[in-house]
């Protein structure tokens, strides 16, 4: 039971499986519940989970590291199901927005490690109290669970951190056909929580929402069912809600010298509190999928710039072909991956990590599908904006899309022992 | 490679997995990418997947046969994500709704094996056509996908036919606490798509509303992103998102007796279309999470009638101990589970098979979570009425919980070699 191992800075090695007399503080016991399930593995944040999508899942009771030089859930190999939030704080105070990011921190430290949010959490305490942990991923393994912590500039603005505001979280412009809901963009703070069972990430951001009651409230969320990027050469690339495979070309954990120069904020790029962190940009992508639907396959791929089924590239034979981008060559001058290239954008590149997206129906008759658009980069507005200024105005596939919401969050470094959520800003 | 197997009715006994090369017409060819994946398993309807929630998935290449003596998707054992649709006719013309009713049901039945919607339905068609299939579950597996078809009161009407009105069809009466929103209720017909991978259960739905554009329109749907029932006694109890088990005493497929007497429309019981059919309630219940949340332990079980951590009723042990309900006994008088039990109902059943979901937020700051509850039974207004005023008057949930959708359909029996979705009902 539980091959252990260790994050790059003193990750938790085991995981149990969250119960009555599970993971109790630091000294791990392992609950009789834990030691019926398949072994838990460790996943360095270097190391990769492979299989393609719909291939036999990885171990359910996977655990990755909490700790380390960078936050999980970035280049974490991409699991399979997404809840994100987002929070607006409800107080100014910043002795008690450190108390909450205390407490979320043990509490997410504790959850992707497949325990509940406090020892005994869910059954163990004061039965004449409410309980510290809402129960329903009791008996679940870990899941690979990892949880990721962002802050926006209206964060900074509320409490009085002006002067830590980082280039990077200054406002997107408006960019052509955005619909932009305020109550879907936004927001002081971000959880993204990734799982590959998706009640285990419903479970760890309604208890951090929980545990915010009188400091935060929630004021998005979102739910993605299915991966649509690969962010380790080991996972098959999926495919999004045009049937294409999508971020063939995504930066990946494999690549460190790519990593440094278009994911990870170095010293010098802005303030220190931000330095070996990242920036979120997400973007909510309503797909019109019924218009798309009535398109010709021969006309999707000259849009895309990829053939359907292999997701090669047009005028190539295998998905990891070199584009062709030559002049006059079999990629349209417009093709969705000719816009999006490094070639076209002088170099840049993102690490995107989206998941696809069914809210139900739009009461006109269809579904109200699409994309959660993720991506990690160093700096917004030299990486996302030249993008999507490109795509706004060229892509054809826009002519499928709304951006209905839109949010930009710093996110910090990864933690050492005993540091907190925020702590690098919050101690600035 | 794929072990044969057959259901009751000639159901589809092999499943390769999508691809260009895949499954072509009733002679099953395997992709090459098909050879790639582990073995496939064909599950017979009376047969159990097994597997804790959150242990090991069960073979992501499972097939479920589609034909049968009774649809799948009832007692099937209930897989882990749902995508529910209800959908209006746009046409009042019965050649119409017969002839997408077959071009339906062969979809259904290569999905379900599978295969794309059509034979090289995503790629392998005309290019200067649109595609026969969105193409998003390309390379991935059956997933036990089943999908289950009923049709709505307003169906009948709209298409001439309220001589083969059942009475379980008549409408729900109104319950204390009902806030059904119009946007979310009733529908001309509904399917309901279960599989283990929600990618491959929201493709289904997607190209069923596809095909069916010009004659039927999406009115609502629902994902739920994890099971809260058992329909197999190999199956172990989820916890709903107030942290309990669900639906331990739920009917099970391996008690034909109580499934005979409880959930199969019995010849005499109404119009012959529906004989070895059922109704599906389905109620969409908002959950106010964070209320509950607040509420202590002890109440949460008093509340509830079994203790949070084992599922165990109050004053037994284990979760499938026989509850006390001796007046005076340990379980309150207003306990949901003494107000659901077949002994304060007269000996009343119902086949349990919601699903946990989260849709975004509520604009208020909270998470719009809840359970889709979905039951099927042989009669709705001796069944579901019943049990529902019982909870609705007394309850103490109740004051948790909000109805906001509600919607009842028929769903006819299997279908034979050849026979189409509603066949019995549009040819009666």
């Amino acid at each position: 039971m539980g091959a252990a191992g260790s994050g790059p800075a003193g990750g938790r090695g085991r995981a149990g499986v969250r119960g009555r007399a599970g993971v109790r503080g630091a000294g791990v016991r392992l609950s009789r519940r834990a030691l019926l399930g398949a072994g838990a593995v460790a996943v360095g944040a270097g190391a990769v989970a492979c299989g393609a999508p719909g291939a036999a899942p990885a171990a359910a009771d996977r655990v990755v590291p909490f700790r380390g030089a960078h936050q999980a859930g970035i280049v974490t190999p991409a699991q399979d199901r997404l809840h994100f939030v987002a929070l607006d704080l409800t107080t100014t105070d910043r002795s008690r927005v450190v108390a909450l990011l205390r407490e979320w921190t043990a509490a997410a430290e504790r959850m992707t490690a497949g325990a509940e949010t406090t020892p005994g959490g869910a059954t163990g305490g004061n039965p004449y109290a409410p309980p510290e942990d809402t129960g329903e991923a009791l008996g679940l393994p870990a899941s690979s669970l990892t949880l990721t912590f962002g802050v926006g500039a209206s964060l900074l603005t509320k409490l009085g951190l002006e002067a830590q505001l980082p280039a990077g979280l200054a406002e997107l412009p408006r960019f052509a056909g955005d619909r932009l809901d305020p109550a879907l963009s936004g927001g002081d703070l971000c959880i993204q929580a990734c799982a590959d069972d998706p009640q285990v990430a419903v479970h760890a951001v309604r208890n951090l929402v929980r545990t915010g009651f009188g400091t935060t409230a929630v004021r998005w969320s979102q739910l993605g069912f299915g991966r649509t990027s690969s962010t380790s050469t080991a996972q098959a690339t999926p495919r999004n809600l045009f049937g294409f495979k999508d971020g063939t070309n995504n930066l990946k954990a494999e690549d460190p010298d790519a990593l440094r120069e278009h994911l990870w904020v170095a010293p010098g790029d802005g303030p220190a509190w931000l330095d070996g962190g990242t920036y979120l940009v997400a973007r909510r992508i309503r797909m019109h999928v019924e218009i798309w639907d009535r398109t010709s396959l021969a006309e999707q791929e000259t849009i895309v710039g990829r053939t359907k089924g292999s997701g090669a590239p047009l005028g190539g034979t295998g998905e990891f072909d070199v584009a062709d981008l030559s002049p006059g060559g079999p990629i349209d001058v417009n093709a969705h991956i000719r816009l999006a290239s490094a070639q076209e954008l002088g170099g840049v590149k993102i690490l995107r990590r989206g998941y696809n997206f069914v809210d139900g129906s739009d009461g006109q008759g269809h579904l109200n599908a699409g994309l959660f658009f993720v991506a990690f980069l160093r700096d917004p507005h030299a990486q996302f904006v030249p993008m999507q200024q490109a795509l706004a105005r060229h892509d054809v596939l826009m002519e499928y899309v709304e951006h209905t919401g839109s949010a930009v969050f710093a996110c910090p470094a990864g933690l050492g022992e005993g540091a907190y959520w925020g702590q690098s800003l919050l101690e600035a």
